[in-house]
This record gives C-alpha cells, sequence and structure tokens, in this order.
C-alpha cells in the first residue's frame, strides 16, 4: 500500500473535518491542505481568509467547535467597542482570531506571498500539515443573482446566504497560478491520493479548480483523485449547497455531485445512507459514514478514503 | 469673567488629567484638546495615537486608571494570539483599544484627514470637547542618544526611556500645518485662554509647537497663555521629564520650564510645595495644588487655570 502524502481540496467547516481526521491518520508532514481562496476579503483594512483559517484552527486544535469559524474559548472586546466607534460590526472577529489578520495583513503588505505565511503561520501554531491557499493572486467570489452580483461574504454571513443564486463569478481567478506549495504537493511521485472534500463545490472547491493549471495539475496527479460527496439522504450536511443546487436547477443528489465534477474526480465515497445510489454513477464508489461529528468519525472517513485510493 | 471656550495643549497622562478637570468644570462643547502628534506611530499596520487616545480614553471616562495608558476593563486575547503567532509583542494593545486604531488606520487609508476621525471618535464615545491632533500630517519624534536615534515608541516602551537623551527631532514637521479645528478653535475672539498642559515640554508639548503656525497662531490668540509647570519638588510627577533635562544638562526645576517656553506662556501656575520658586519668573506666576490625584484635584486645579487667566 502506498504510504506516500496526501493532497486535500478543502472549503471550510466540512473540509476541514476530512482534513483533521486525515491528520490524524497520517504521519506527520504528508498532508498539503490546498484552501479556498474564495472567501478571502479585506474588510476593515485586513485580509480575511475564512476558509484557510478555519482549516488552520481545526489542525491547531484552536477551532470553536460550536460556530464552526473562529476560535474556541475566544473574547470579543474588539467588536463591541467597534460598535461603540460606528464601525462595521456584521463581520464577527473574535479578538484572538484578530491576531491572526493583523499579523497576515502586516506580512502581506510588507510583500510576503500569502501562502508563505499561511504556511508559516501553521508550523507556528504546532501544524505538522501543510495549509496553503490555491494561489497567492486574489481570487474572489461574488455570486450572481436576481438582484445583481453580491461579494461572497456580503451572500454569505450578512445576507445569510437568503438570496436565490443564479451562478458564480471568481474574479481574478484568470490571472492568478496556482502557489508553487500546491504544485510541488500535487507533482510529488510518491503521492498517494488527492482528496476532494465534502465541501461546498459551487463556493468552496470551484474556486480553486478556477486558477489556470490547477485542474490540470490534479489530472496529472500520480495518485487517484477521491471525492468525498457532501449530500447526504438529498440534503447538504450544512451551509447552503442543497438550496444552491436547486436554485441552479440541479438535483440535489449525489449523482449530480458527480457530474459537477466532471473527470476531475476518479472515484467516489457517499454515505452509507445513500448506498442505492452507487448504481448511477459512472466512476467508482464505495459508501460509508461521512457525518463527521466525533474525532473517530472523522479518522473512519479518512481511512476509507485512503483504502479506496489504495484499491484503485 | 470671559466665559468663552478654552483650548488645552496635552501629551499623555498628566496632560489628560488637567484637560478632565478642565472638561469637567467648563460648559459642554467649550474645550478643544489639541494633542500632541509626535508620539504616533505605524505598528502592526496600524496608525497608533497614544497621545490623543488617553486624552480621548480620560475624557470619554474609558481609561485605564492604573496603567495610564489604554482601556480599563480591557482583554487581552488578541496580544496572546499576536504571540504565540510570533508576531511584535513588546507595545501593548488591549482587544478594546484596537477597535480605535483598528478604525482609525481604516478611515485613514480611506483618506480621511486625522483630525476629522479623532474628533469624530470623540464624539462618538459621547465626549463633548473636542480633541484634535495638532495636525493631520505625520509628525514624528525621534530621540537622540549617543548610541544614535531612536523612534521615540523605541525610546519609550521597548527600551523603558533607559537611553541617554541628547536631544530630539520631530520628523516632517516642517511640511505640516495646523489642523483647521485646532486654529478655528485659537482664533476663536472669545476665547478664555490657552492651557499648556502639565506635560513633558520635550516629547509632548514641543512636537506641537515644531508644527509652522502653531506657536505663532498661540501667540496670536485673544487670549492669555497659561503654563502648569510639570515640575513638582525638583521632581517630575510621573515619566522621565527630570531624567531628560539633567541629561539636558539643563536643573531641574519650575524655572528651566519657564525658560523652555520663553514668550509661548504668559503665566505659570506651580505646585504649591514650589511657592519659594515664583520670585525667580520674568512672568506672573500663582501657587495651586498641581498632583491631581482625585477628580476633585483636577476640578482645583482646572479652576485655578481659569481664575489665572482671568487675572491677567
Amino acid at each position: 500500500m502506498n504510504v506516500g502524502p496526501v493532497v486535500a481540496l478543502s472549503g471550510g467547516v466540512g473540509g476541514a473535518k476530512l482534513a483533521l481526521g486525515l491528520y490524524r491518520v497520517l504521519p506527520p508532514d504528508s498532508l498539503t491542505v490546498i484552501c479556498n481562496p474564495g472567501d478571502d476579503f479585506d474588510h476593515l483594512g485586513l485580509r480575511i481568509c475564512p476558509d484557510a483559517d478555519t482549516v488552520l484552527y481545526t489542525l491547531a486544535g484552536l477551532a470553536n467547535s460550536e460556530t464552526g469559524w473562529g476560535r474556541g474559548g475566544e473574547t470579543w472586546t474588539f467588536m463591541q467597542a467597534l460598535a461603540a466607534l460606528g464601525g462595521e460590526s456584521w463581520f464577527r472577529l473574535g479578538d484572538g482570531d484578530l491576531a491572526l489578520h493583523v499579523e497576515r495583513s502586516r506580512r502581506l503588505a510588507a510583500g510576503e506571498p500569502l501562502s508563505h505565511v499561511t504556511e508559516n503561520v501553521a508550523r507556528r501554531l504546532g501544524v505538522r500539515a501543510r495549509i496553503v491557499p490555491a494561489c497567492d493572486a486574489a481570487v474572489r467570489t461574488t455570486v450572481r443573482t436576481p438582484g445583481g452580483r453580491l461579494p461572497f461574504q456580503h451572500y454569505f454571513v450578512r445576507d445569510r446566504c437568503e438570496p436565490v443564486v443564479t451562478g458564480f463569478d471568481f474574479e481574478g481567478a484568470g490571472d492568478a497560478r496556482p502557489c508553487g506549495a500546491a504544485l510541488a504537493a500535487l507533482a510529488d511521485p510518491s503521492l498517494r491520493c488527492v482528496v476532494v472534500c465534502p465541501s461546498n463545490p459551487f463556493i468552496s472547491i470551484d474556486p480553486i479548480l478556477a486558477v489556470p493549471g490547477m485542474a490540470d495539475a490534479i489530472r496529472a496527479a500520480a495518485a487517484p483523485v477521491i471525492g468525498v460527496s457532501p449530500i447526504v439522504g438529498g440534503r447538504a450536511v450544512k451551509g447552503p449547497t442543497a438550496k444552491m443546487m436547486r436554485e441552479l436547477g440541479l438535483d440535489v443528489s449525489n449523482r449530480a455531485i458527480e457530474r459537477h465534477y466532471g473527470d476531475v474526480v476518479d472515484a467516489w465515497i457517499i454515505d452509507s445512507e445513500d448506498a442505492a445510489d452507487a448504481a448511477g454513477f459512472d466512476r467508482p464508489v464505495r459508501v460509508a459514514p461521512t457525518l463527521m461529528r466525533t474525532g473517530a468519525d472523522k479518522a473512519t472517513l479518512a481511512r476509507a478514503v485512503l483504502e479506496l485510493a489504495a484499491e484503485l
């Protein structure tokens, strides 16, 4: 069995859970997580990278398990004081979380590439996985709605995913290129597998794949690409995936997820509850419990991914 | 007796105490505090204005009475998290305090003048005095020492005022001009008095006077200029004033303070303990208790200042 390194593509909460499972079952220093850059935005003069930060905090053991974002044991003095000053308070930033945004913004302003800052911060927090954005350049998801285009965080946080979605644009993606660490990890001849985490395909994984050269590098990798479907029993575990699929005229089904990714993914894991869906797939499918409530759940799913990769 | 408005020139703690006394004994909306810009610096990508902020927090009732800087009831989660990320932690920023720096930096980056932001923030916090920097442009105190020149906060906070001082430079002062609100307050024909607070002359008041046009506007004001000496019994109440006077070859005396300010100040208040010093003064002197431990102390000194102004 191949014991080489693993690359995971991840958005926020759901992706970070599987990334944590992989991190725990793999040897140290053998996981690279390529994070969604499309949620990133500049707010209060600071660069905020919500998905990469969720992965970072999750792997560092600092995540807030109740909210699904930010840090555990957080204080909120900054936010209260900012509101008193009349500052924008719709995007909530905890006091400890703020340190990451301030330090990252400072280093970016000094000319350091985002991928270097992200990797380095993870190492500082004791994480023995490589966490990198898909690219150093800014890629910004905007959401098309009947009322016009919305910057992602306005749609997602301020408007609570309420507007109907008619499509997505990944601004800046055309001029971006995959960061060096992502390309190097995908080009490793000893690669064991690439994992597409059960994140939202439209707003978490597509922005990664929209970076020119990324999808080709994944297809060219010397290892199978395993996708874990974010749909369970016709619903999304969390977030607006199912709502978006309906609004985009898609079936809310595992098969629709397979079709969405096309030839980027070689084989699929769907939830045990959806075993009957396997028959409709074009590519190999395995069933496994995909709900990750406990640490053991995460490790079990991670092992199922690695076993499927070993079989191919 | 003139009941017109008052202008105070202030540095940090000591100046803010007298400013608070004046604020409490004067009618609302009749005090303008012109703050020292020389302590301002850019740190972690944020604009920090320590002296103006001490005045703001003091007048808003938010000051930390134990430290003499920052806010009371503060939390320190940001600083702890920043240190864990390897960020610079020698200059301590509380979580609530940080909101002011982030919001100010954002507004400055958007093109708003510093004086406008400072005034507006004070109003937001319910302060009915005008708090403004001496100028909108950056003026940065650097401290000359035998080992070379030090940026002010490196001298003051990082090196705890330990290096011997041989002089000061106010970088950028030559290109600055007094902010409009400061000039308007000084030009008010109904002005009651200008107060030079008992702040450090070299690093708190001189940077204000170094802004071209400021000293002339003070001399031209239609009201007497009253100075309160920061020296009591041959020592400074707080901070490095006495140490600096010795290092600069000056007597640590009230008379040396009078000589330092020359014709900018019309009359002086010195501490009751130093009544014997009055004989040596060139200008009118009154004695009053200048140690401001309680709110009553501050109001008493403020009244003494106003009474002296009324006599002249």
